[in-house]
Formats: structure tokens, C-alpha cells, sequence
């Protein structure tokens, strides 16, 4: 919890610009849920807003319809394991989806209704920006950002610098299936 | 380009689903152009479809208004210097830039109008769905996926495998100025 520091939400994009599968959580009156979700992406620089496909069977989905906030958050390599789970049960069908996958959420000051993930890299708080259509048509949901951190140990400065941390703290790249990607090596040109 | 293979179309979301960075591409009237985009993002899984996000300083978008047809390509680290430049220069300023790049294109059979960057390692054409408010209001283009290729040392049967290629043709994750990571280890769980 101590590596935690907060990202100038004007540098928030370069968390999603890696295209790193996301962990999306949410909270309404006193419900959480959490899911995994391959498809985020950047959207805008400034203020940084974002898309996300959450199919209608989702039970996250239900949450921030009506709380109207969600979250992104970067699962590590460590949390493979998690996040196929996270990805493959409903809380539609299991209640207690969360316990069972021992799910740990925390809050940071100023958004206490709002559920982080334990371990994971970074988090970005959105606020729902409605868009019945691409809801609607696409499952698309646009989300403004307005909090960010990252655990300093692989991006601070505006920068990732996975290259000096340890290895199990590398974003997950989801293919299919169990089968994922670890972000690798900096390329500088 | 013997290594160039079809990727079946329910299958497309997969060379997307890891987040690289993409080159845009697109024809109209023999006029081409090459850009490079890190906010392109899987939308569905069949048809597939995906989302892009053009900022209408581009020329690239034009060509794609005209012609309703864009190609999502994913660059290897040996190409980190050309998206970096595609990704700088607009055809607006500099209207020999893919010849100043050096950028090679190439079509397939059955869409000879649709130019195809060379040395990539995926190739998805698709057709534009126009969505004038989220092309307004977001510079952000759908689009489903009518053909797809990919090279078969890195992509085939539907799964990544760059472990069992040469680490010049892995995909390029962008975070900002010239610094990029490259897609690293398998992780299976």
C-alpha cells in the first residue's frame, strides 16, 4: 500500500497506452463487484477518458449503471490466476464470487464508495459519462477520469519502468483462454 | 510476405486482445496514408468488430471518410523508428511522408484497394460503420473486420506464440515519446 502514489490525471492515458488487460470494479449501495476486461482503452488526453466493453451479462455492468463510477485497474502478472476467475464467474451465479476468489478491495481518501483491488499496478476512477447508444448497440461504456495512481515501483514520473522492479509486478496481456502475455522490454528510439 | 497467413474472423479479436500499439492505414482515389495509433481496441468478438480513436488532424481520417474502409496493422519492435515517425509527421505537412519513411505497401487478393503495410505481424481490414456522434465528439471509429492476416511465425491457429520467433517481430506497446515496451513472456495458468 505504501508504493501507492497518485498519477497527474494529464499523464493517466500512458497507464491504459500499454494495452494491458484491466480488472473493472464497482460499487453500489454497499454491492461490489469486480471483472476482468481485455477491451479498455484510452480515449481522450485531457481531461483522460476512457472506453470499455462490458457485455449486459455482466453483474459489474448492474453497479455503475447506477453509481455512474467505475474503475480500471492493471492486475500484475502475479494475479493471472485472479483475473481468469474474476473473468470467468458472475456474480449473477455465484454471490460470493468475490470471497471465494479472495478478492482484497481497498478505498483511497476522497473516494471512499468507490472498491480498488489490492496489488494490482495502477488504478483510474471514471465517472460514467452516459452513452445509451454505444451502451446500448455496443456494450461501449466512456468514462472520465478523475483520480489515478500506480504503485511507484513500476511507474512514477509519468513513465512504466517495469525494467526495475520485480518481474511478477509486469501488466498481463490477455490472448485467450489461460493464456496471457507479460509486458517485456523498453524499446527506446 | 510468405509467412503472411488468414486469420479466421472469429479469431480477429485475439491479435487485438494484447493491446499493441497499431499503424492505420487507408486509400482513396490512389491517395495513401500511414499513422500510427496505440488507441485501437477490440469491440467484438463475431463479426469482430474494433474501435480506433482518429483526431481529425489527420489525413489518414479523410481517406477513411472517403473511402469507409481502414486497416489495423500491428508493427514489430524492428519498426519502433517508423511508427514513431508515422506517428509524428501528417501527410497535411509533409505530403511525401510515406516515401520519406521509407513505408512499403502491399494488397492482398480481393482487396487491391486497401494498402497493407509491410513487416508487420497482423493485418485486419475493416469496414468503417459510421457513428457520426462518437466520430464528433470522440474521434472514435468502429469499424467490423472483413479480412485478417497475420504472420505465422508469431500468430497461427489462432493463438500468439512469439516465444518461437525471433524477438524482432514482437509487437510494440507505445507509452510515450519514443519509449515503447515490447510484448514479453507467455504466462499460462
Amino acid at each position: 500500500m505504501h508504493h501507492i502514489k497518485p498519477v497527474e490525471l494529464d499523464k493517466a492515458y500512458r497507464l491504459l497506452n500499454i494495452g494491458a488487460t484491466t480488472l473493472v470494479s464497482a460499487r453500489h449501495e454497499g454491492v461490489d463487484d469486480v471483472m476482468a476486461a481485455a477491451w479498455a482503452c484510452a480515449l481522450d488526453l485531457s481531461p483522460a477518458k476512457a472506453t470499455v466493453v462490458i457485455d449486459k451479462s455482466h453483474f459489474t455492468r448492474d453497479l455503475i449503471e447506477q453509481s455512474n463510477v467505475f474503475v480500471l485497474q492493471l492486475p500484475t502478472v502475479e494475479q493471472a490466476e485472479l483475473v481468469l476467475r474474476l473473468g470467468s464467474v458472475s456474480r449473477h451465479d455465484d454471490p460470493k464470487k468475490l470471497e471465494a476468489a479472495d478478492v482484497k478491495l481497498f478505498t483511497m481518501p476522497g473516494f471512499e464508495n468507490v472498491p480498488l483491488v489490492r496489488d494490482c499496478s495502477a488504478w483510474m476512477i471514471f465517472k460514467r459519462i452516459p452513452e445509451p447508444h454505444n451502451e446500448q448497440a455496443y456494450d461501449l461504456f466512456v468514462g472520465e477520469c478523475v483520480a489515478a495512481w500506480a504503485d511507484e515501483r513500476v511507474f512514477s514520473d509519468g513513465h512504466w519502468h517495469f525494467e526495475k522492479a520485480p518481474d511478477g509486478l509486469r501488466t498481463l496481456h490477455y490472448v485467450a483462454g489461460g493464456h496471457f502475455y507479460a509486458i517485456g522490454s523498453a524499446k527506446d528510439v
